[in-house]
């Protein structure tokens, strides 16, 4: 591994690391945000997953996560949200390819030798981090947009791995919006079975952990109503009895104005949970 | 004017506005926060000056400062560092030219006529916002590098004008260093006492008002011994009596990491002076 940003934060340390992931084949960036306590004992871990065109960078420079993480001595895992480099198949499209990894397992040629984004979350980027930085194996998780659906859906399949989640502005129905029919039809292919383990609204049917959901969307996303459909969570919640907290906050966009805006509530959210 | 962008920000409005500048002939990206406390009173205004490269976009995305202007119910403007577009003089130097403005009025050919940010931050743009957004005249200036250079030697050579500054990694004696010392000789010509008006650590000496400084640097910048020299600002403001809080910030560096961590403080100086 290697380490290409080292920066002074809040106390603390945000870095940007760039290593070999076996899972996806390539190598990937992370940024890995060491809060002051880290300098004298293990943490626990908050993973962010990024939005469609985005890199590790987004969340690091813009979305205000530092500050709330030195408060409770969270270490906060950003990765790239895609494999990513030469020989690594992409499209033309800022919604399919790289930068638009959907956080799944793909079984479609040629997506499948790389697009793994799902395993390489859950399993090879924790064993990597718990490995190499002062980490307790206390995790939690959320993200924005493309990467609150995989927040969301990551939680969802693996219970007792996560003490909690959160999400900005997630797609939560991909199976039933434009960006997810796509990029599940590439990645996934036609059989629209297959695709249920990769919606949060299917998964929440029967999932077999109740782990409460704080979800926030700003109602000027211009997203809300074609690729976001909050109203389709509400409603899987309430028919499963999952615990949801979904707040629809005035005034804001899909931008990570939105994203800092909030994210002092969401570390408090993930801080009480992990520091339990 | 024209609103180029407008997202929701901690209660507030994070907005970027593209005006005429007569004074530097050319249109303008600014900057502007709007607080909560905005919608319903006028508030003071907390002008910012980014450093080298810069644009409106570096303070409003990654300094942090919304939130903490939203505290206080300050404006924030942060202006564009230079005349930019088709048919400004430019250089292929990143610290000439375009974003390397210093904040100074332009003598020489060919700069002279576009490169008077001195008169458009100090005159014109105050006169903009308190003519267009509901903006009281109490006003106060901060800024980085080269930013932090402006702010200084504004607030010096306008007594009166502003009730605070404050500074990240300020350029406090660019007479004496290799950045001031290029663009000095291309903006004001060769004559080195043309340089003093411009020189924080020159207007030091003579200073009419005794306004304290607020100044940090971090102590692992790479320009700190080359470029910033705080060593010569101290010595200025022992030998005029002038205060400064002067504090080297252990860690950080030159970068926005360095900026947002300690933005809360520099606008708990602000806020201070402005709500008095």
């Amino acid at each position: 591994m290697e380490r290409l940003e080292h920066h002074a934060s809040f106390g603390g340390w945000q870095s940007v690391y760039r290593h070999h992931s076996a899972v996806l084949n390539c190598a990937m960036n992370v940024g890995i945000y060491l809060p002051p306590q880290a300098s004298n004992q293990r943490c626990p871990v908050l993973y962010w997953l990024s939005g469609l065109t985005c890199t590790e960078q987004n969340a690091i420079t813009k979305a205000g996560l530092q500050q709330h993480a030195a408060k409770y001595g969270l270490i906060v895992v950003a990765p790239d949200t895609s494999p990513r480099g030469e020989g690594i198949v992409d499209s033309e499209d800022y919604d399919l390819g790289m930068g638009a990894s959907f956080y799944l397992n793909a079984t479609q040629p040629p997506w499948a030798a790389h697009y793994r984004m799902y395993d390489y979350v859950v399993q090879e980027l924790p064993t990597w981090v718990e490995n190499n930085f002062p980490a307790t194996n206390a995790r939690s998780i959320f993200g924005h947009s493309m990467g609150g659906h995989g927040a969301l859906v990551i939680a969802l399949r693996n219970p007792g791995r996560y003490r909690s989640v959160s999400a900005f502005a997630p797609v939560v129905a991909p199976s039933k919006v434009p960006w997810g029919q796509k990029a599940f039809q590439a990645y996934l292919g036609d059989d629209q079975l297959s695709w249920q383990p990769w919606d949060t609204c299917a998964l929440i049917q029967s999932a077999p952990e109740r782990l409460p959901l704080l979800v926030d969307y700003g109602d000027a996303d211009q997203f809300l109503t074609t690729q976001l459909r909050p109203e389709l969570l509400q409603a899987a919640c309430e028919a499963a009895n999952h615990p949801l907290t979904l707040r629809l906050q005035p005034g804001y966009d899909h931008s990570y104005y939105f994203i800092s805006s909030l994210m002092g509530e969401h570390i408090d959210w993930h801080g009480a949970a992990l520091l339990d």
